[in-house]
């Protein structure tokens, strides 16, 4: 089983190649400022230009181009804290497959509302009572649609594998690449193919120090689940890594740093006012790690991965009513 | 004289290879959102993007690359209300000339501070009790140093006009171009490099209602003059088109369209969540002309100009706490 990786560089590779009629090639962005505050130079691969706001669209047209005939007609399933929800609404509506999303009913409305737009079914949830899994599996007993996983599959870490290989292509001698942990998708397709194309490249995940589930996974050396955190990083609020995900993360990655919530806003409202581009909180930490000392010395150049820029206006309320430190 | 315009395609072809190394080539940015909100085709020329966050380095960067070594050695003056400053002081500090900026003493901290923080010393002046041309003359008279205009000179429009040149470039078949106008400077170089590149094309000015000189100086056919203006695009708190740019404007542009202030809000909060830039409200204005069917019927394509984006942290607030309107 040690010589069949369930996932490859060739398999992030074929992604791309099926991937191009959905997902767009976001540019890599440069800025004095960023740089000059972290003290390396930070090339942003912009996510939240993506189509759908976010990198989900990648490895969700990843998984529904490669549904068979039958399976594009029995739809399909996904439970999403709302990106995932967009990837998968955009790639099924192309395909023609009925979509049906299970979502936490605090969802931001930002994300819920284009997800209703592209035609899809939305099925909310209580957060903090129910068991999303469960009710993902009812709502596909009754449909009898396909499940596309937001991480835990190999065909959606391949396609978000394709952020970093496009990444690399642009700009291949980084000593480092920083992406966000959530579920641990994006960061096992993009730590793979980053080693694949350079193999000495340094890659660290991160994540809120209030959704520290892969930091303490990491120490454990095992994966450990938390209950569910509040952090405003909200697609970052997984429990848990993922069972396929974990291995690909505890091989790649140096280590996994974690950011004060203080430290995202500040992250956030940089990119805003001196790169003016907006990410969504979970989109700033790699930024948030950098600009706060938090990797090693000896980094010059690292690539950041930001993740998406689905921000709810009220997020930007309170943005702008609590945020004073940018120092 | 009719025979030697004052401003011609070729000189604005010589800026752009001029100003190579100190004005970024910014990226044209498309969305669906935008496109579907507008009814038309738009083409974002994101000068947010640009160097000091505002097309200025363009114009200013023209200029004092063209100063003999002993206007170098006299330094430059300017006045401006924020980014021209901030392009001057850029421009300036390559060259190695002493920089010095009349600037209104309520000019947005965002703009004051990077100008600062270049080296240029700032001399403020009560932009609705004082004259900054008064005061300007004063600081050349003690200095020495050469005025930098903001937008009445011939280098200064043909730098700004390489902003047209290189979406006309990029994007070679569009209907219409959409430019703001305060001064006039970047519209007289923008319309003048388009209607060479493409002499079909359509060219609509943009001002806030409340700073509509040059609107009102279209209708009486001669410059007038309006009270300082209280808009928030404080880009465009102009008082009278100028003198060298009000014929170029004239012979151009097709027509100059007004937009309200809630339509500019509206129009930098649909840039921020929908496209995922921040532009400042004068950097706005254009896509809330399209946004709010001031266009003519007919456009299918049209580039528009995103000013720049040093937007100021308190009017994100205000934004955030007055606009609602969205639809």
């Amino acid at each position: 089983m040690e010589n069949e990786p369930i996932l490859t560089a060739a398999m992030i590779r074929e992604a791309a190649e099926r991937i191009r009629p959905l997902a767009r090639r976001t540019p890599v962005m440069t800025s004095n400022s960023v740089d000059e505050r972290a003290g390396v130079s930070l090339f942003l691969k912009c996510e939240n230009f993506q189509r759908g706001g976010a990198f989900k669209i990648r490895g969700a047209s990843n998984m529904i181009l490669s549904l068979t005939p039958d399976e594009v007609r029995r739809g399909v399933v996904a439970f999403s804290s709302g990106n995932h929800a967009q990837g998968v609404a955009i790639a099924a509506k192309y395909v023609g497959a009925a979509a049906t999303i299970v979502m936490p009913e605090d969802a931001p409305k930002s994300k819920m509302d284009p997800t209703r737009a592209l035609g899809a079914r939305i099925v909310t949830y209580d957060r903090l009572r129910d068991d999303r899994e469960v009710i993902a599996a009812r709502v596909m007993a009754e449909t009898g649609g396909v499940l596309v996983p937001p991480y835990d599959h190999p065909l959606i870490m391949a396609g978000q594998g394709t952020a970093a290989l496009e990444l690399l292509e642009e700009v291949p001698d980084l000593d480092a690449l920083i992406v966000c942990v959530g579920g641990g998708g994006m960061a096992s397709g993009c730590s793979t193919i980053a080693k694949a194309m350079r193999p000495g490249i340094r890659v660290f995940g991160v994540e809120p120090e209030l959704g520290n589930d892969v930091w303490l996974s990491f120490r454990k050396g095992e994966r450990v689940s938390i209950p569910p955190p509040e952090t405003i990083a909200d697609g970052l609020r997984t429990l848990s890594p993922g069972k396929l995900t974990f291995p690909i993360l505890k091989k790649n990655l140096e280590s996994v740093l974690l950011v004060s919530e203080n430290q995202i806003r500040a992250a956030v409202r940089f990119l805003m006012e001196r790169v003016k581009i907006v990410a969504e909180p979970s989109g700033a930490v790699g930024v948030a790690a950098a600009m706060f000392g938090k990797l090693p010395t000896g980094i010059r150049r690292a690539g950041v991965i930001i993740s998406g820029g689905n921000i709810d206006p009220d997020f930007l309320k309170t943005l702008y009513r609590e945020t004073t430190l940018l120092n």
